[in-house]
């Protein structure tokens, strides 16, 4: 039987909660479709910086790079947040974790659930049948150039960088997405005024020929993050950059009407990370209120990478099953008494 | 008579149109309250580079810098957004001109219109009565630190740089709002990653002591993105820094249904300028579609700025008459036959 080594970095907050219930699931499919995981677990985050005194230590990386797959939790603790002269934060931990790594792609599809279809603060109209997916560049721009502080305290910049060979890995993984899709790819940017975003655009432009059947559009920043709300079906694969992708993209979790509904995958050249789109949500922390479904999702799209694709769609078979017979976390129904164990559950047992 | 000095700069595509509407409004107004408003033209944008090859003739600044208060149309035309090697662009002109009046705050205030409430994309439960206003930072950040781009094309860079005096400019004048409105300050930054955002986030927090009775709330800017849409009415006074508050602002629009209903006001060491939000709308250029209320809106603030707040006001109320009435342009009222023409008569003749 095949074996498949998988790092398990539960991270802070409600992250261990939410992959407890992800490797629940993913030990059921494995028995159905005969295939083994080995878990690794590791450090990151706040739990990093008590336990080993910096959110992301060695061995946590030396763990990743040598298993097949990262799981990941969440990152983030309050404590850090408004702590504006912390020496060390547990983001630190995730953003050197994704240099560390190569993770240059993260992936983020959103989908509206006709059952969860209510849920959203936007019309039915507006949303039903949106299938959209979001590449983030996830290991450059502003997140990752150089930062300073003046002496004084009084002054401070971040300067966002790009190279044409960083552009061009991204996009022609999001222009080959657009090819299996519905064939369009809108690229988001600010090319009216950044000087990275013309770099983005020329390469996008240039790379636009490779691929024919796909139809190329360009949308300012500002726009798009009104176009989002106004008519999201009007997106089939979205490329943007580190930051726009981040925002963008937790806008873009309103459609589905949870943040707890969103996985994601993040591609590198080391590995690849899986990791729901919400944060550590610590004012949720062991209540067993989180929403596991977008981890569990992470966990489905992780199959999909190793190559075991029955597995995953049986995940999603079962988390749409789950959805549809309303077990779902407070998030989703008000007054839910289902908690993130009970969610978990009945996605296990369906698969 | 008290008398002002007027600039002019109606700019490109639907610019001219709505500032035509807005200057009869506010004729009509001036007669009404007694005073006198004296329009001085001058070039800017996309037709300002046809006809005196740069987007930002001295000119116009002269004459800004002159007059008591700048009404401004729009700018930008897309001949220019796909060139991504264009030596000038109509853009500049609009940031060369807030650079040079000093145009540090941007105020956007969102407000969702009873009568309009079904052209929301979102909720009725969710938008009714939010009351919001928006402070962007105009005059610094990524949209004016430096710009480079390599040698051979291949790398770009934009620096994004702030220091505290800029900061404190505009954190005052969103925490005096604050203290007038609902007395809740909301700052949005990414101080979680970026270095500009803890100094944001330390000088709002040094300030916030001088104003006891002002709750202060720090959000990242992912998660503003969505709560904006979850739950705007937890919002009173936004403040932010450049790029993000271009992004949450024109997000902000789908509140009120239609971007052309949003007004903006843009205070300045030298003067102030009233923009409606919305851009140059190309493709409804000459077509009498376009929607005037938000260059009117702009208006009525320019009559706040001059001190003239029993104008304003009679503005303001002429707009609500007009949208109860139903005379609207088709971004709000579907297959309308209502033209602009239409909208800036009806406002003008009821003030
Ligand atoms: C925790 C934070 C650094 C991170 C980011 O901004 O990338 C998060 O918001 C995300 O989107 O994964
Ligand atoms: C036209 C453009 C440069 C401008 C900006 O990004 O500031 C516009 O989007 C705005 O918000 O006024």
């Amino acid at each position: 039987t095949k074996s498949y080594q998988i790092a398990v970095l539960s991270g802070d907050g409600i992250g261990p909660e939410v992959v407890k219930e992800t490797i629940k699931v993913l030990d059921a499919v494995s028995q159905t479709y005969v295939f083994e995981l080995h878990y690794h677990n590791a450090l990151i985050g706040a739990v990093a910086i008590d336990q080993a005194n910096e959110p992301l230590p060695e061995h946590t990386i030396a763990v990743c790079k040598r298993t097949d797959a990262v799981l990941f939790g969440a990152i983030g603790d309050p404590k850090y947040d408004n702590d504006t002269n912390a020496a060390v934060r547990p983001e630190q931990g995730l953003l050197a974790l994704r240099k560390e790594l190569g993770l240059f792609a993260n992936i983020r599809p959103v989908k509206a659930y006709n059952k969860l279809i209510n849920q959203s603060p936007l019309k039915e109209n507006i949303i039903q049948n949106t299938d959209l997916v979001i590449f983030r560049e996830l290991i450059s721009g502003i997140y990752f150039g150089q930062k300073s502080i003046s002496a004084d305290g009084r002054a401070a910049s971040d300067l966002c960088s790009y190279s044409q060979d960083e552009i061009e890995n991204i996009a022609h993984l999001a222009f080959q997405a657009a090819d299996k899709r519905n064939k369009k790819l809108t690229l988001i940017d600010k090319a009216n005024v950044l000087e990275t975003s013309r770099l983005w655009r020329r390469v996008v432009q240039s790379l636009a020929a490779q691929y024919p059947t796909v139809e190329v559009e360009y949308m300012f920043v500002d726009n798009a993050a009104m176009q989002l709300i106004l008519n999201p079906k009007q997106f089939d694969v979205i490329l943007t950059e580190n930051m726009f992708g981040d925002i963008i993209s937790d806008e873009a979790s309103v459609i589905g009407g949870s943040i707890g509904l969103l996985p994601s995958a993040s591609i590198g050249t080391h590995t690849a990370l899986f990791e729901p789109i919400h944060g550590s949500y610590p004012q949720a922390k062991g209540k067993g209120i989180a929403n596991p479904i977008a981890s569990i999702l992470s966990g489905a799209m992780m199959l999909d990478h190793l190559g075991e694709h029955d597995a995953a769609e049986a995940i999603r078979d079962a988390v749409l099953h789950t959805i549809n017979e309303g077990v779902l976390t407070p998030d989703l129904v008000k007054e839910s008494t289902y908690s993130t164990t009970d969610v978990g559950n009945k996605i296990a047992n369906h698969v």
